[in-house]
């Protein structure tokens, strides 16, 4: 099978990262690439570390230029991927990974994101009971938030088995690439270096509905998530902390035991030997998700913590993954569990 | 007043940061340094940031090289301190920058330490309720841990207004000079750049019960802490992210009102303007706190997190403000609120 | 005495550091702030670290707001500096921390910087020969560049003493906040941490001119410069690499003493001992120049390094120094050789 | 055709990136691990982003555990390869990742590593002339070392084309992965973080005789070498900035033929368009080389940068592409000219 195709917002740090994927990957051939403010320019002047794709120039993100793929990326901001969407075809498949399509609750999309809702496509998180299912076949997927991906892969497991109550608190670093490309003053290497921060405190940011709603579909119940985010001094990473009363009866065995079962058959979950814990470094460039877990007897909370690469699983690996089931493609296809480390 | 202050543990993270803030303390005058495997060697070849002590030699740590001061700091590793305090007559102001005289339980300290109690001295952090009166004129002072002067200074405003459940959640993230300078592979450069990694999870951190004392003092009740630490790609800095359930009748204002009462007269602890959060890039170098705290309806939590430079008011600038008012001098002498940024 | 101190710019990273080591200083009051675009704004959102000036509010640059004060510190964009200038009064004293007023030769400034040459200033390194005299009790300073100021230190007593050929080879890496504080999507602290990159390579640097300057007054005859910057991984510091032929004769010895004799009575150069290599990490907020130098019998070459801080000695401790320097204040006053490290 | 290939020294930085890289090589399945003093322990303990292997016990390193291979890659420290190598039939590929073949001056060899000289193997860096009909069919390979990687790739085609005068002026920033993993007080993270500085100043450097065997070579004529390198804060990535002064007649166009010549063919070397610069962040983790020249008129010099991933091209990828070739393989099996970027 060669499967053609196109990333729109080609020049961004989730578009750069798609298309290192789609490079690696057997089965495709890279299409069309798109950036707006950047058509007509070569990617070589702005993604230097593709040197595959160095003298392809970026054109307009027109309806026309994407159709004629078999799949389409859009890696644009949230709000403008519905807009293009909706002038694809339907045999077409189309990955959103910005946010348009991601939450099923209208009220919650227009609180968070202050705009009208555009609907729910099948959820790009294969790993989530039901989501592959939903993926097969499918010809529209909405790719998870970073911070999502690692709090609900972190987390599912143990409200899955009906092991935590449903009051989950999170603080979670990431990697400043989360923050995007667009030049602002607190991203500066000179800001961040040396220094850690929390944004979006006490509830504000977008990916908390999107934690809410895939913990509370793995719980059976409504589960509240206390979520704080934390620029990090480091370029890729998510490093999610998380923790909850464990309910009646839980034990560290328990824990542990539907974590394993959980993960058993996953290709690119590990659950980490007991003792060992996740590192941001040891997933980078990875679709890897390092996990683990422990039960603190003092306060009696489960603490899960997951470490995934933000742009990888967290946006393009997890994009792939998506397109892999999708097509019918194994699913590992292309994607790598090895990190870039030291 | 002229105060002739030793220092024992010259070479590692904490005496340097004593000698930074000590040579530019107007009352005090730099005398024995001390430093049993480095002791023959000249400070300039261990600490080069200290020019004005570069021709200085460490001698080894014995009582007789100690005594002869006013004051002498002991910024030895657990367990070290004790022992040489001992030795050291009841006139002489004595600082224990170590662990050894921080926890009021006996079977606390045993738990976590693994060795015998040595005893407790009056608490170096003297934002805490009754903790400067205690300081003032003694002759012992046991300064506090990194983490819980972060935790402490980030909570215990909400906890002696009586406005947070006695179950807090800590995560918390810390440059790798918390860990000191003796050589690891897993503090290597090569694998702490670009990497984020929790350790001591489920409430295994010697940090844990200092914690729990403070916090349980202010509340006048048990307070359980889940406390989870992080290594983060930084040399310094430690950010603290608190959260416990408000107490019923807890509103945004009620919270706020507590702190910045509880902060008014502080010199050290800066409440921030709302929507604005701590960075540990803005105290590097400072003996400053920087607070900031939000109430989230949705998840009826209470968030306080703060921002301290771990080795200067975690560590040494602790240490020189304790000394300050146990000698009777200004607090603020010789300390600074401003950090060193970018 | 009590000297009143305007900084325009002061929103800056060149104005921030200037009014940190103002904040510290013991003669000086700090009055007006100002900063066209932040015009308005409290100095605590811009400039987080700075807490006793949080409460201040930035006016705009004009000369009413600048005049009646005793110094006036400008730290503008190059070409901004004499506009203003011009209308400062000449018993104010005026010291412009960029690059209007450094190069005597007006055909270098206008190849460089691509505008009118406006004059020249005495010049604010005082270690270089003459040039002290030059500064005390002049009205006007003009501070060097940050380059030029590393570059100059390690390679003039070389050049005074005769001891090297007139063609000098300088590699330096500096920290980015260098770059300033406008946001541009290279200075991204995605792009920077972990990479290493040249810029302004084969002579295009604006500080060339200024370093040829420098070892040509030094040399008593025209040196040739080829310098290549690099963008480092860090916020803060500079390291300068510097080599030249030695001439004939010149052996390890004469190449020591020269720079011995040259630093002996430098408050803030620091020659190292044999062996020992400067460090940025070591002078990071300090005004402290680290410099090291060898002779290499296989290549015929001498290597000079010096390690300063860009903020610090690079440019506001320059200006500090000058300014005390003018002011007939002891030189030392208000600044620091104490690095901030680890 | 399925190649065995061992790995001694795999718990190491070499050994971990020549893992990484032969996990993705379609043609090798991986035998033997060794790593004498971790002989016993799971890879996943000491290299946990290689969850492939994360099960995988090392083994002493003995000629019987490496024997039975197709080939063998001996990632140890410099003295150890050659008594190991001695020990594998001449059947077999032994690829020295080390420096004990590289050389052909015993007195070189002598005077920099200070043992006996234990040979020449044909040399692993097919770039330059000669070097890839050397190793066609040869069952033994001297992996270059990463400076001299970066550095022959930057000037070679300069020499070789007769445009530079033989003295080479080099200053090299190195990521601290080349510092290797034994943990030394100095490599810390606390120290590395925001600090750059020199080492082996001088001519002390064991990659210097290399350099000069290398350049020397292309030019027909003995080429000295000033080198300094430096270490960066980063973990992996060298930028090496090298100049020499340019032969009469030399122009801004010969030089660019002459590297646009050289590298026309060359699937790793990437000559990037004029005007922009190498960066080290490109190339993380990929095998590409990015090189870039400028000759400044006013200095008559020419200047070449060279940006590798010290681990990948400097090491294990170089390693790879020599094993590729001497099979017969493709060159590029397995290896990616795409960096991890941001």
């Amino acid at each position: 099978m060669t499967v053609r195709a196109a990333v729109a917002g080609a020049s961004g740090y989730a578009g750069g990262e798609l298309l290192r994927l789609l490079l690696a990957h057997p089965e495709v051939e890279i299409g069309a690439l798109t950036g707006n403010s950047n058509a007509g320019q070569p990617l070589g002047a702005l993604q230097p570390h593709l040197l595959p794709l160095a003298d392809r120039v970026l054109e307009a993100t027109t309806p026309d230029v994407l159709a004629g793929h078999d799949v389409v990326f859009l890696a644009l901001p949230h709000g403008q991927s519905a807009p293009v969407a909706e002038q694809l075809g339907p045999d077409l498949l189309v990955i959103d990974v910005g946010a348009d399509f991601r939450l099923k609750d209208a009220a919650d999309w227009e609180r968070f994101y202050g705009s009208a809702h555009a609907g729910t496509w099948p959820y790009g998180l294969p790993e989530l009971p039901g989501a592959r299912a939903a993926l097969e076949g499918s010809k529209r997927v909405a790719v998870p938030g970073c911070y999502p991906t690692a709090v609900s892969l972190a987390l599912f497991p143990a409200y899955a088995a009906a092991l935590a109550e449903p009051e989950a608190v999170i603080v979670a670093a990431s990697g400043t690439s989360g923050a995007g490309k667009a030049a602002k003053p607190h991203l500066l290497g000179s800001e961040v270096m040396g220094s850690m921060s929390p944004y979006g405190v006490g509830g504000g940011h977008r990916h908390t509905p999107e934690m809410i709603q895939n913990l509370s579909a793995a719980a059976g119940e409504r589960v509240s998530v206390s979520f704080t985010p934390m620029l990090a001094p480091m370029p890729r990473g998510i490093l999610a902390t998380c923790s909850a009363k464990a309910k009646p009866g839980v034990t560290a065995e328990t824990v542990r035991d539907a974590y394993a079962k959980a993960y058993a058959d996953e290709p690119f979950v590990h659950l980490l030997p007991e003792g060992q814990w996740p590192a941001t470094g040891s997933v980078v460039g990875s679709n890897a998700v390092q996990v683990q877990v422990a039960y603190d007897e003092a306060t009696g909370r489960l603490i899960a913590v997951a470490a995934v690469d933000n742009l990888t699983k967290g946006t393009a690996g997890g994009a792939v993954q998506s397109m892999n089931i999708a097509l019918g493609l194994d699913e590992t296809t292309g994607l790598s569990t090895i990190g870039v480390a030291p």
